[in-house]
């Protein structure tokens, strides 16, 4: 079985959404004075890679530790859009091809390669993907996408407003969204299975996720 | 394919190993106020169903980042225990029988039915395992043990003396082990697969996961 890790590290200051806790680590017992080691851990649930559930955006919506996870565990596929610039927007021409064998409760993955400027300025301006391409996914019966990006739809600078159609779309559907992913280049071969469990975080908007890419 | 959750929910309050840093989660954003819902998380790396990485116990031990993640996704073999009392020792001559097909990289979890005691005083007074059953699990090539209670060595109680043979044995034969799995009883068919794979924390002893059995 052939695996590629899709998560970026998890550690002191990386980087987050603006205006999202600060990641810090911090050693709480360690072998010699306790016996043994324990580290304290302080995040978000949109920390690194990560899950959006439905609660993070709609009002009532589903909370983390209720998803279905076999919907976050399962068959994949990886849309790959090469040269993209700073901001720019995928639309669904651009992808179709790549999306019309697409099957219900797929999992749909978006290969931009915004990864490689993960802790950078330059990550905050990523590509975008075209809520039509959502609202296509959605009626095909997929309701879980990932980007290798910090967001699927733009991330506002300083004083921007904030424009959330992606978020709206999928997770108003019920669905869930995969972020900051990574790696993706490395998942050559067909038909990968992802998963993406995330922890039973009871009544939360998301969760910090080990995602990985599976041949089985 | 089958799931079946084996992970305690994470919450405020909830019960973790005496002196481990306590489990805290708080609103951060809403969607009244930001447009979406952020929480902050503060909890411990051994908090809830997690996972030990080496460096728990073992001065220079492999951290939780860099563990095989290919050894914590796979087949898995169920050791179920009855009728055992607070602090019973479980004896290799308890467990034979049911590890005689065992194979290498298979993960063994041991069912005792504790994780009905989750949350109460009488978790801290669970069943341990013999220091035999993991010496003869490693010379037999499994390094990847679960347990449904909170330590597969005796929790000590206020000024008690601490002593972690079986994590000593496992985690010094560079291999995991599952702590505070639940729901061991709801997986009932032959050859499970079980999934716990660690968030990928950077240099740090151990981790939360969303521990799961698949029927694939």
């Amino acid at each position: 079985m052939r695996l590629v890790d899709l998560s970026h590290p998890v550690e002191t200051g990386m980087q987050v959404f603006p205006g999202d806790p600060p990641v810090r680590t911090e050693l709480a017992a360690t072998v010699p004075q306790d016996g043994f080691q324990v580290s304290g851990l302080h995040l978000g649930t949109h920390s690194g890679t990560h899950v959006d559930a439905p609660l993070h955006t709609v009002d009532g919506g589903a909370p983390v530790d209720t998803l279905d996870l076999l919907r976050l565990l399962g068959p994949a596929r990886i849309v790959r859009v090469a040269g993209l610039k700073k901001t720019d927007t995928i639309r669904w021409t651009d992808v179709e091809a790549q999306l019309e064998e697409v099957a219900p409760g797929d999992i749909v993955l978006f290969h931009t390669g915004w990864s490689r400027y993960f802790d950078t300025g330059a990550y905050l301006q990523h590509p975008v993907i075209e809520v039509l391409i959502a609202e296509r996914l959605v009626a095909a019966g997929v309701t879980v996408i990932g980007v290798d990006t910090l967001n699927p739809d733009p991330t506002p600078g300083a004083g921007g407003v904030l424009d959330l159609p992606v978020h709206s779309v999928i997770l108003g559907a019920g669905g869930a969204i995969l972020e900051n992913l990574t790696n993706l280049d490395a998942v050559t071969w067909p038909n990968p299975v992802v998963s993406a469990l995330p922890l039973k975080l009871r009544g939360l908007d998301g969760s910090p996720v080990r995602a990985v890419a599976l041949e089985l």
